[in-house]
């Protein structure tokens, strides 16, 4: 069954810029990597409530994107967000991106807390294990 | 054992700029979708001499990072390249990035040759069959 | 008296990116051409009405930016546009970029119709003429 | 005459990306203001010796760029830089951009230095404004 922005538990959207085009006509495909950027930080960064232990930050340890579609400008797209998996550490993002309805892109991306002074990695501290278990998605 | 530059029968550079960074510090992570195109097209868009037959195209159908370490501005990125696989219409690009020698990803790139007009997939050409092939890395 | 996005007479907006922020953790000053940009192509490139004749494109020939505050990241911004003068193939286009009502900056951008094969001027057509007349800004 | 690279008392380069195109076909000219950037960067941020005092940074308060010719990939761009100004806290910076020794762009940019903290302009050291009298372009 074709996806839709509703089986996310959390939505964003990034408007498309002129500039993101490339000479084949179409959004540069590197730009995906920024949509699905815009759909995880707004989960993961809240700057009133972030959910990293003080001290500590988010990398991204994996990221996989299927590219299902052609993103065409102008417009804007629609970012589909929830959580796959929580490990010790490590959190796995399942995204989708939509233009007009249609799923053009699914990504997956595997972040990690690390220590910002050390850049190892660090627990997630419990606070953020509960909120994201919110945005679990159903296992399929 | 550790990647080299030299493990990919393909070298390009990207020289890093500032606005790549981000508030991080590092450079953004999106950027390494960039870096693996630069090292991608310069072996699939070779304008004296496409690897596409007249008429079509390559698209990314699926793109897979992952992110061993941060790149740091200012410096250069070189990519490795190579083949991995070659499908009908397909091609999977294995790649690494470097800083100073020190491996910051390895990414696998699966693209996909289509009709320019139709958007379609349409079979490789045999020269590009044959080009790619030069290109193929040992199976691990 | 300090500008408004209610003294342009027309109004974009752009959704900020985390990748717009660079190391000093603002949005990064080249992107402030791309907000231009977006104000810009959305009163000129009606993907419906094109402003440009057939077979001819706009280029910018001259933009000038000035940085009145930081802009940060999360959030959007404002852009207002309006025309301040009309010459025979040229337009002037005067532009100012808000964060939550206060102005971040403003620009100028003299913008050239080209044809689109032998890439030298052209002059406007008359409906380019009244359609961006009903945009210019009062003279000051 | 016409500019040339060796006008200019430092040069820089940059790579092209293919990201860098837009739909138009050639180089987007929001990342002329990247180039000129990146020109600037090279003399003011060397990170083994900065020219900002401690706990200053600079922030860019004016950018003018004449656009003289399009950009096309592949290829790599060379900006040259050289400085027209010096002011008590702000430096005028003269630039062009060259794509194979033709030059398609120049560019003059107002930087100016500001407490990190405090975010408000701040006269530059003796030390900076030695190293950038060397610098200086002859008047016209």
């Amino acid at each position: 069954m074709a996806l839709s922005p509703n089986d996310f538990p959390r939505r964003a959207n990034d408007k498309l810029r002129y500039a993101d085009t490339d000479r084949q006509g179409h959004v540069n495909n590197a730009h995906f990597a920024t949509f699905l950027e815009t759909g995880r930080v707004e989960v993961l960064y809240d700057p009133h409530d972030p959910l990293t232990g003080e001290g500590a930050e988010f990398v991204v340890a994996k990221m996989t994107v299927e590219f299902r579609g052609e993103v065409h400008w102008p417009g804007s797209v629609v970012i589909g967000t929830g959580i796959k998996a929580i490990g010790t550490s490590s959190v796995t993002v399942s995204q989708a991106v939509f233009q007009d309805d249609r799923c053009v892109a699914t990504g997956e991306t595997v972040i990690v807390q690390i220590d910002t002074g050390t850049r190892s990695s660090r627990p997630l501290p419990d606070r953020a294990r509960t909120r994201l278990s919110e945005l679990l998605l159903d296992a399929e």
